[in-house]
């Protein structure tokens, strides 16, 4: 008679093996995904699986409801204190009687797949690069003396497979003492980094099973955001964001930068401060979560280069200047200590993504990273933006990357009536194409201004601006009302029939709400705002479009908005204003804080480390600086949307009204005439 | 025609090369050992030869005048601004014209040997773990995006094949300023560690010919000495010596082992205590040597296991009890601000030596190492005195390793008059046979004790006590003159026919020096300081005995007394009390500070380190305690030189009266006649 047959799902590995073999260990013949932190010793209990009973004429076998041994002991003590769910048997314990067929249940696979929440769904494989590991070391014998240490090693050695991995002073310092208080069993937390030697991050006595954590911190210019992840389950448990204290040292990148090459010791100064700061967000999301900060035993920073070098305590003095010479543009592993990340696990290791380019760094990456362009059949083009917008272009056969100068119009800097996101901004806003009426909505407000409430609900923080996606979608309700024409030119109150279109100086603003009898600002969109978004607008358009250039198209399949700010940018009003090249509306997506997503990819997931450090090197880098095509594309996409480019898919779900203003003279309408002559 | 045949001497390696090759690319193709930090470009001046003329016919050549080309005008700039050593050429840029000779003089060597001025003289070949070298790095292309990092490992790879480099943050952060300013040419100087990857640990601009300094270490339980040297010349700049602060825990390793089981946080106090002591004695052997300790960048520290763990921040505890487990026996390499020595470069590396068991340290290792038991013909057996004696006995067959609990009897502690060695103590003793008196010398003063002068030399110090080595010599002594018989018991005055053998309770005392008129101490050698040496020689020779027995000898060819202290002892009178075997008084020498040297050849030489690991691995280990016939060897050798070895060589040089002595009760007498009963 054959030995039993034994038939794992869901992967469907099937053997036979002798009767009393554990499931653990056919598991591992087999090479089945099933957890185990204790290696069989029934502790643990990472190793449950649930035994199917009946006919299974899809696997063409007849299970007996004996075909596990009984609940031994072990399983019943661990009933007793922890609880079993029902039908559930420890791996290890559980041997196999006959025929039988095994189902593996997601939490005790090592690398069961987790579903993002976000926007765009999508699974992370779990492969972090810290584990526990127990083992049992040998007492140290007078007649063959060698090390506490040494044992351990070939205790790790032998159960599993572990092998030439570094220690750091403190955690020896730590191993006597747990071998003798776990009586010679500890667990061992080591870290596999997917380029280098494994690392032995702590030693504990006995059996350890507190959760080890990790954090993804997305660290931007005025925000950094993290979130903290059980590194086994890859369940968020908490997520936070501070601001990025380096603002008082200049809100945009280019400041901070001159700041360091005007100051000496600018650059430590800053650097200082963004560290204080990682360190504090750490405090302030493990606090959110009730957990300790010395339970993070991983870290995963992705920044711009910019913030990449002010972190790492790098000068960024050379990124300010062509030719924008990176110090590094390899990925990192660090102490995450090194980075004053020091409430973390003392031994916490840190890893910073590879940059792409000066100007292209670690969030690209992050976003490269999170989606994928490289693996598209659909060619994508991926737009990160912000004060530098970072732009991917690609499909299976190749990507692209470039960044564009968009400058800081799209976050509310240089608008006459703009601010930073923040309760009181305005954020949404509609004009109505007869009456030519905006309504709109702010931040920290449920209401629309035409609500009845509206008024008392905004008291406190009261109408103070608007902030980028707000200026966003007034320009471009101004453009679909007929207020402005396609030059970007502010019609007048005659032209226009709304007396909201006031004469300023020689040109016209449009006024989007009068706060002064209530003490507010007076809150307009000016032919200035116009010209800066135009501006920016036309700096990110052209960047797509010399990606295209170089691709060879002339529109692209998909189109995903990413980065914080991406996340809260209507498409259609972003392609009204030829943010954009031109597609159907349901190709445009949002990928939320796809950096952040990056990040947490690269900390739950080693594998993806060595996947992301290849797909950059093999990234073609577009410099925008020094392209003069740029140029070209530059003052093509100053029309709304564009001077030449058609854009039918936009104009089959919007209609641009055909105005032209060039009454009342201005800078605006003076060229408008000039060029028409 | 053939091509010039170029001869180099003195190595012999000989090759034909075209007219024009540069000698310094011909001794490369050679593989001939011709130093150069600049890749030849003529600045770094290392390669420097001196061509030979004229007829040679061991040789078989015939070299002409103009065999290497005129002076260029690099040479002529170097010898302008340096100074070129008559006859000498830089290598790099002469070029072989016709049949040559030429030398590469020791200081042009890389792996040139070194030759000790120790006692035994042996040369050590240069093979450091730190160099420097001059490369040469791509500029940043913005077309072609790379950190400047990426661009210098290329250049390293390309230039000098050095790959894989770990390079630490600090150093990353001084690279864009260094290329920069060295306008893309830098020297960087690289760690190579003998089991790991290469390392960065500084990138300075342009060519840096600062000299690169390494600190040999022998971190003792009393005295912590250090050798300043050359890492490239191999040069003793300076050596120094300072006390072990952890004196105030415990005079002995026992007792401070014990400091750390009674005080919790006592061995975190004895390791900072030692870690600033180390840092003192880096800064005090600087400044005799003139330099700065930031040039110091490589350490190896050689200890006894106790200050091994103390030193790394290792609870020391399981080494004061059995099985006497080591936290770690195998050899470190680790950041050596890590071990306090912060005023040292900031990345300098430390190598401590493996350790052989739980009692036989890393200065054994270095004992071994200097001493090399294992290279040698004759079988030599090595004893490093001290409060524990490590013992090695070997040839090229085997070697085998012990430590034996002498006890510290033999620096001078619980002796009745015994003090360490310092001012004042008496070190060197006679005994005239027939008139049973003393003469003395005591440290700090070149004077015998019944020289004229004596007295006003000594008037400062006084006499105060008997050292270590002292009170080896006085019962020796004791025993040669007939006061003290082979069972170790004084004789009375009347026994011995002098007044100076005092009653003391139930048993006798020799007065060496009475100071009392001078309002000093009366300084006796009493039957209990008798005993004592009689335990601690009992110890070391069961040790060696141990070591005879496992190796099937009843006696060795060589004896070598290491460590400071062994420097002191006189061989025939530590083979009077039976110290160590008999063997012919001139095959027993010392090595003196053994561990000291093995600590310079680990520091000066990159691949005895992996030697040492390897010879450790194959040394077997004997643990005395555990050894039934410890205990017999001990016994037996109770009697003085022994009860049983006959001691043939000695008793050819050395006349031992046959006294024996019984009367006067007391402790020793009692016992000997209740044995002999």
């Amino acid at each position: 008679m054959s030995d039993p047959l034994v038939i794992f799902t869901p992967s469907g590995k099937r053997g036979r093996f002798p009767v009393g073999t554990p499931v653990l260990t056919a598991a591992r013949q087999l090479g089945v995904d099933l957890d185990s932190v204790c290696g069989g010793r029934g502790i643990c209990s990472r190793c449950q699986v649930t035994p199917a009973f009946g006919e299974f004429p899809k696997h063409g076998v007849s299970v007996a409801g004996d075909a596990l041994s009984d609940w031994n002991a072990v399983e019943a003590r661990y009933d007793e204190k922890r609880g079993l769910p029902a039908g559930r048997r420890l791996g290890c314990q559980a041997t196999i009687q006959s025929d039988v067929v095994i189902d593996v249940p997601p939490e005790s696979q090592v690398h069961r797949q987790v579903v993002r929440k976000a926007a765009t769904e999508r699974a992370i494989e779990m492969d972090p690069a810290t584990h526990r590991y127990l083992v049992d070391v040998a007492e140290p014998d007078m007649h063959d003396p060698s090390g506490d240490l040494q044992r351990l090693e070939t205790a790790l050695g032998e159960t599993w497979g572990i092998q030439g991995a570094e220690v750091p002073l403190p955690v020896l310092a730590k191993l006597q003492p747990a071998l003798r208080k776990g009586n010679w069993q500890v667990t061992v937390t080591v870290h596999h980094p997917h380029d280098g030697p494994p690392r032995l991050l702590d030693v504990s006595p006995g059996f350890d099973e507190r959760p080890l954590l990790g954090l993804a911190i997305d660290l931007g210019s005025t925000t950094i955001a993290g979130h903290l992840c059980n590194l086994r389950s890859g369940e968020v448990l908490a997520s936070a964001g501070i601001m990025n204290p380096q603002i008082r040292f200049g809100e945009d990148l280019m400041s901070r930068v001159s700041y360091a090459m005007l100051n000496p010791g600018g650059d430590a100064e800053m650097t200082k401060a963004v560290r204080v700061a990682l360190d504090q967000l750490a405090r302030e999301i493990a606090a959110e979560a009730a957990v300790e900060t010395g339970g993070i035993v991983e870290s995963v920073i992705v920044c711009n280069p910019v913030m990449h070098h002010l972190v790492l305590g790098l000068d960024p003095v050379e990124l300010g200047q062509a030719p924008f010479a990176l110090a590094t543009s390899d990925s990192l592993s660090l102490a995450a200590a090194d980075l004053g990340l020091t409430s973390l696990h003392p031994q916490a290791r840190t890893y910073l993504l590879p940059c792409i380019a000066g100007h292209v760094g670690a969030d690209a990456a992050a976003v490269a990273l999170s989606e994928e362009p490289g693996n598209q059949e659909a060619l994508t083009l991926v737009i990160d933006v912000g004060t530098n917008a970072e732009i991917l272009l690609g499909n299976r056969d190749r990507v692209l990357a470039c960044s564009s100068p968009t400058g800081p119009a799209f976050e509310g800097a240089q608008i006459s009536s703009g601010q930073r996101a923040a309760p009181g901004a305005i954020e949404r806003i509609e004009i109505d194409p007869t009456t030519k009426e905006p309504r709109f909505r702010v931040i920290g407000c449920d209401l629309w201004s035409d609500d009845p409430g509206f008024a008392a609900a905004t008291a406190v923080t009261g109408v103070t601006g608007i902030c980028g996606s707000g200026i966003i979608e007034a320009v471009a309700e101004m453009r679909m009302a007929g207020l402005l024409d396609a030059s970007g030119l502010i019609g007048s109150a005659e032209q226009t029939g709304t007396s909201r279109c006031e004469p300023e100086g020689r040109t016209h603003a449009y006024l989007v709400h009068d706060g002064t009898p209530d003490g507010g600002p007076r809150i307009t969109v000016t032919q200035g705002d116009i010209r800066a978004i135009q501006l920016a607008k036309s700096a990110l358009y052209a960047g797509a479009r010399l990606l295209m250039d170089e691709m060879g198209v002339d529109s692209v399949d998909r189109i995903v908005l990413a980065g914080a700010f991406g996340a809260h940018i209507s498409p259609k009003h972003a392609m009204v204003l030829g943010m954009i090249p031109d597609a159907p509306l349901a190709a445009v997506t949002s990928a939320g804080n796809a950096a952040g997503t990056g990040a947490r990819i690269a900390l739950l997931n080693r594998a993806s480390r060595g996947r992301i450090e290849q797909v950059v090197r093999q990234i073609t880098k577009v410099e925008t600086a020094i392209e003069p095509r740029f140029q070209e594309h530059f003052v093509a996409a100053n029309a709304l949307p564009h001077a030449t480019a058609p854009f039918p898919e936009l104009r089959r779900v919007v209609t641009l009204p055909e105005v032209a203003f060039n009454a009342g003279g201005g800078d605006g309408g003076g060229r408008r005439r000039r060029r028409r002559a």
